[in-house]
């Protein structure tokens, strides 16, 4: 029985796993010593919020945390702030951690180790990266040193110009709160269309929104290199051979599994370069190491892949999976259906499952459907335009992916489509849904039944 | 082979029938003559549009037709409007119609005949009900009559109150719609609190609601008798020994199956009054007689019981389905798992699978949860406070409902909780779920993932 669990990184995956053992083990009335280790000044916090503080729709950094310290400290929990782990000792069951404020090095022993280092952002290896202004967004630390440099150019009058580079999720919700600073944004892409995790003729309409909020994109252009002023910090940005003027570089390069530590110690990795372990969150071939939430890899259930897909929500299920586990229950997380949101000034943009992109590199053979719709009775006042793209494979008629870009009350309706595919749908079956209808919510023929309902009919054409 | 359908109905059940059939035998270049015989003045329209037009936010009854007449005859449908079905001789095959303009009565003959007769609404058995202004809202035809007699009343100054009997789905609506009006508007209910498709604990939330808005709402209050002035119109409401005011009445007590012709030619009709089918949507032991829409019952898909739900989505996929098969296709309609959703003022109000009374009733023992959370991350600007009510069953773990109240972006929630139920998953599967996440769109466990967990908990705590 665990008697220590130590648990290195305090954010979702490490903090859930941290209070949901400590809970579990206090109501069975048995002792549980439970240590954190975060390097950084913060715990429990939202990563995904840090756009919005930014853009200045959340006030401040407490805002983005929903457990403090203090508070994880009242329920139990030992938390060393600022404190690094820099090497595990597996034999001996021991990690070893330094404090960065007093340069101490100790020792910790564990019973059980949870790995909840998170993610970095991912750097182009290009000349003058490591100027001063050239900034990743990850932790609420990260979120801090972005919003000091601006205040810092505002300051001396030189908040002007900002280049984004990378036109993913982070990209592009940090483009916008850049253009809500007041700066000149303009955004860098080597993809053929912005918000590379969607299929381009979708991307095409996040592009197209982008542009109407004054944004420039520049797609199929790669970064070349930062140049620097006199003082070190960045001046512009070479990419597509032009120069990009820049009081400040933002990097949306989507971000890669923190997993040196895991490296050093011979933990297994996957492709992408994140931890691999079992349904219950344990580190594959390791008795007392559980890993979770940005650093590991997960099964996608759609393809049987295991991939990347650094997300708050996998993060926050994958602590409660190991807290579970280490208080003494039973525990799994099953997979993901890679399912994603995003916003983009007024609209809304969501995928769940596979893209054309995923299914031809995975080697489906399948049909694809597009559907022009409303979000509400095609006559109510209130009714938005959405596009829907749905994707059925042939021959077993089962959903494989779908897309959304459409104005306000279009994303949320790929959850429906989430559960279909958790549930391995086939199109045909879906067009018997019994999805809500009324005409403030759907047109009588909801988007969703008609994209199932035209993929159905496709299938049909390409089996004659 | 087909050769002559007659479809009785000209809505949406009807006019899918015809439209789908049509099309599939044009596709295949087959003859196929469709009769449809149409009682009122138009045709494929939207009836759950109608408290919007009275309101205002619709402008003319135009917008809430799908496809005019004209239409339909263009793609070479031959549409009789004003006529009715007077008779069905099952055994020569035909159908006798009355013209209600000519008064001409004569016999059609059919290879198949599809009965598309929809719901009347609910008359209560009380003195006074046929009164002039007493009005029921369930045909186009009906929302021109509550609209004309609006406008009667404004013109001589009169349009002062309205009482509506019933706080169900269309109660509200029009009780919202009349308020837009400018009259002081009381709806009176038999139940414990309005909306009784939810939970009462859910529906206090909606008459919280209602009187918000300013509608004085009396439930546990029965109708004694509607009374009249001198020109026989009506002019107050006894209800629960109470004298109401009332310049006009509009009746929400639901609808019932219009099924008088079937019961006339011996069909198969259940509890309710709704006809009986198989799955293709065939009427029960006949070859060659076929029904959808609200004139017949459906399986329930979680209590396995025969139900009548009137909802114009059903309506069009039995069109769709019945189409196809007459068309030379095969098709299903599976059943419903009872979504249903509804706004009154901001409020998003939704449903699907068992209220706790409806789980009582079919004998299920369950466990029920609640949840406060919001629309989005706590800490955005625009979150929206929201209340999942969910029942899990006892011993499986199945989902066995959901209802949702909240604010805007609350109510398609109900969609995911339809496909899981759709799918008889357990909370304790749900918990997993990749529904999206981002801050605008949804805490970092979404509301419907922390009523899963909570059922989880506690089917955990009864199972101890």
């Amino acid at each position: 029985m665990t008697q220590r669990m130590v648990v290195v990184g305090g954010d979702a995956t490490g903090m859930s796993a941290a209070s949901q053992a400590k809970r579990r083990a206090t109501r069975e009335g048995r002792e549980l010593d439970v240590v954190v280790v975060e390097r950084g000044h913060h715990v429990s916090y939202s990563a995904c919020g840090i756009p919005y503080w930014v853009s200045g729709d959340v006030a401040d950094a407490d805002a983005l945390v929903a457990r403090t310290v203090a508070e994880h400290r009242a329920n139990g929990l030992d938390v060393r702030l600022r404190t690094e782990a820099t090497g595990i000792d597996l034999a001996a069951g021991e990690v070893e951690v330094r404090s960065a404020e007093t340069g101490k090095v100790e020792r910790i022993g564990y019973d059980d180790l949870v790995l909840g280092t998170g993610a970095v952002p991912v750097r182009p290896r290009v000349p003058g990266v490591q100027a001063a202004g050239v900034l990743g967004v990850q932790t609420l630390d990260d979120g801090q040193l972005v919003i000091d440099y601006l205040h810092g150019l505002e300051r001396r009058g030189r908040a002007r110009r900002a280049v984004v580079v990378g036109g993913g999720y982070i990209g592009v919700e940090m483009a916008e709160a850049l253009t809500r600073h007041g700066l000149a944004v303009t955004v860098v892409d080597m993809a053929e269309e912005p918000m590379g995790t969607l299929d381009p003729d979708m991307g095409a309409l996040v592009h197209r929104e982008m542009e109407c909020m004054g944004i420039d994109v520049r797609t199929r252009t790669p970064v070349e290199a930062f140049l620097l002023d006199a003082d070190g910090a960045v001046r512009a940005v070479a990419a597509g051979g032009a120069e990009l003027p820049a009081d400040v570089v933002v990097l949306g390069l989507g971000v890669k599994p923190a997993t040196a530590l895991a490296a050093d110690t011979d933990l297994p990795l996957g492709r992408s370069g994140g931890l691999l372990t079992d349904l219950r969150m344990r580190v594959t071939g390791q008795e007392h190491v559980w890993a979770g939430g940005d650093c590991v890899e997960v099964r996608d259930l759609v393809s049987e892949e295991f991939v990347h897909v650094p997300l708050g929500t996998h993060a926050n299920k994958h602590g409660r999976v190991i807290g579970t586990n280490l208080g003494g229950g039973y525990a799994t997380f099953p997979g993901v259906v890679r399912t994603a949101v995003s916003k983009v000034c007024s609209l809304e943009i969501a995928r769940t499952g596979l893209t054309e992109a995923d299914a031809r590199r995975t080697g489906f053979r399948y049909v694809v459907v597009h559907v022009e719709s409303t979000t509400t009775a095609g006559y109510m006042p209130n009714a938005e335009p959405m596009t829907v793209k749905a994707l059925a494979e042939e021959g077993s008629g089962r959903l494989l992916g779908v897309q959304i870009v459409g104005r306000s009350g279009a994303a949320k309706r790929i959850d429906a489509c989430a559960v279909a595919l958790w549930n391995r749908m086939t199109v045909e079956e879906m067009t018997a849904l019994d999805l809500a209808y009324a005409p403030p919510y759907a047109p009588v023929w909801d988007p969703v039944l008609v994209a199932a309902r035209k993929a159905t009919d496709a299938l049909a054409a390409v089996s004659r």
